[in-house]
């Protein structure tokens, strides 16, 4: 058996911070001069826009912050009810949502990100929620919108593959698919970045994890997929940008207990 | 110069889930049988064990979750005040505390961990809380209380340094420094640990900038750090466990908003 490209040594290694003493930081992109990437993938021309009911419009049940907290836990069985576009609405802005934007691509989100630079696109998978067809969509984070991006067929048959057969991917109402896109944070940590993107992700994943105890929802993180069915399925090139964890989330039984 | 040990090509697999069809599962110690890592590493005999308030005793104010999700922000300065030993321990509980424990080993908290492993261990560099003196303490979240580590001289100006020079950790009340005992997650996933390791570290980070926001306090997680000086200072040996994550917190002005 060929050993694996990541070893024990590399991969402790990989969790430190030793990586920060060896990056040139004079040679960077920004040290260089050069612009930073978008801090939003822009939309296909012409490609179908949803907007979001927002914060102030919303009708999501009050939560205990300290309820939630106590409550959560992996839930990997749905009921086959729908979520509504408020309660899809409140997971993205609670995952990815902006809380401000500043002159310079800097904008403030309700996760931190390392040097703010936000690495992330989501993408939803969408099996049932209310008034959305069934399909592929990215969220906007500056216009908290959805953008459609597909409607393959075998959509919950396709995403289990893509989970390596965890059959709870395919039957949650919507699967939040992460990609990196790793061009965003390089631009300021280059070599010093692959470690932050990961915890960012995590950052995230612990936001959505909560918001779901807020509507009666659950989820459970998958980090074992099928890296490139999971990037097929959302469309994008597996270089530039890449899946790096998903979450299908669903109603879950017991009221908000 | 020379070329740094983690490479774009590199880096970027290792937020991939590509590992997982390298690694051999029939080698992985879980597969030959060995027994787990003990959950939670030992204190030194005859140590100080300092009991915390527990969720039923504590009292902290209420917070609503979408407000603390909107207002969360990282927050570097710090008001010149204590944390009660009631807000470190609901602190605790909400980052690493035990929600239930069950046979075999497997712990369920306030954060998910792939596989349940939880590789961490968290460890508080006390200036300002209460009763506590100024030192080195570890959280033991079986017994959801803390033992003395140490009380090094010139903790403030150590933590700077091992903040790389980020004075803010130095200001706060308490700074938490994560370690990872990585056999624990090694024990089942092997060469696939790494990044899911960094993705538990953010999971447990956002949970400590939501609670932090119930009692007027706040953080900014530091992934910049010197290596050496950290360990150093927590006297953890580097190799089977090692800093992968900081986060000083304080009280911070305008009340609660």
């Amino acid at each position: 058996m060929p050993k694996p490209s990541i070893t024990r040594e590399s991969g402790r290694y990989f969790l430190t911070d030793r990586i920060r003493d060896e990056v040139d930081w004079w040679d960077t992109p920004q040290s260089r001069g050069v612009a930073p990437p978008p801090v939003q993938k822009p939309p296909a021309p012409g490609a179908t826009i949803v907007p979001l009911p927002r914060p102030e419009e919303w009708r999501i049940p009050p939560c205990e912050l300290v309820a939630a907290l106590a409550r959560r836990e992996s839930r990997r069985r749905f009921l086959a009810a729908p979520l509504t576009l408020d309660e899809l609405a409140f997971l993205l802005w609670g995952s990815q949502g902006v809380r401000q934007q500043l002159p310079e691509a800097a904008v403030f989100r309700t996760v931190p990100s390392a040097g703010c630079r936000h690495p992330f696109e989501t993408y939803l998978a969408v099996l049932q929620v209310a008034t959305l067809p069934s399909g592929i969509y990215r969220y906007l984070p500056l216009d908290h919108a959805l953008v459609a991006v597909g409607a393959p067929a075998d959509l919950a048959v396709r995403l289990t593959a893509a989970a390596r057969g965890q059959r709870f991917a395919g039957e949650a109402a919507v699967t939040f698919l992460w990609t990196a896109i790793p061009g965003r944070t390089e631009w300021r940590y280059a070599e010093a970045s692959y470690k932050v993107i990961a915890l960012d992700a995590g950052h995230l994943c612990q936001n959505l994890y909560l918001a779901c105890e807020a509507i009666g929802a659950g989820t459970c993180a998958i980090a074992a997929y099928n890296q490139e069915l999971a990037d097929q399925l959302l469309g994008v090139d597996g270089a530039e940008e890449f899946v790096v964890y998903l979450a299908p989330v669903g109603k879950v039984g017991g009221g908000r207990r």
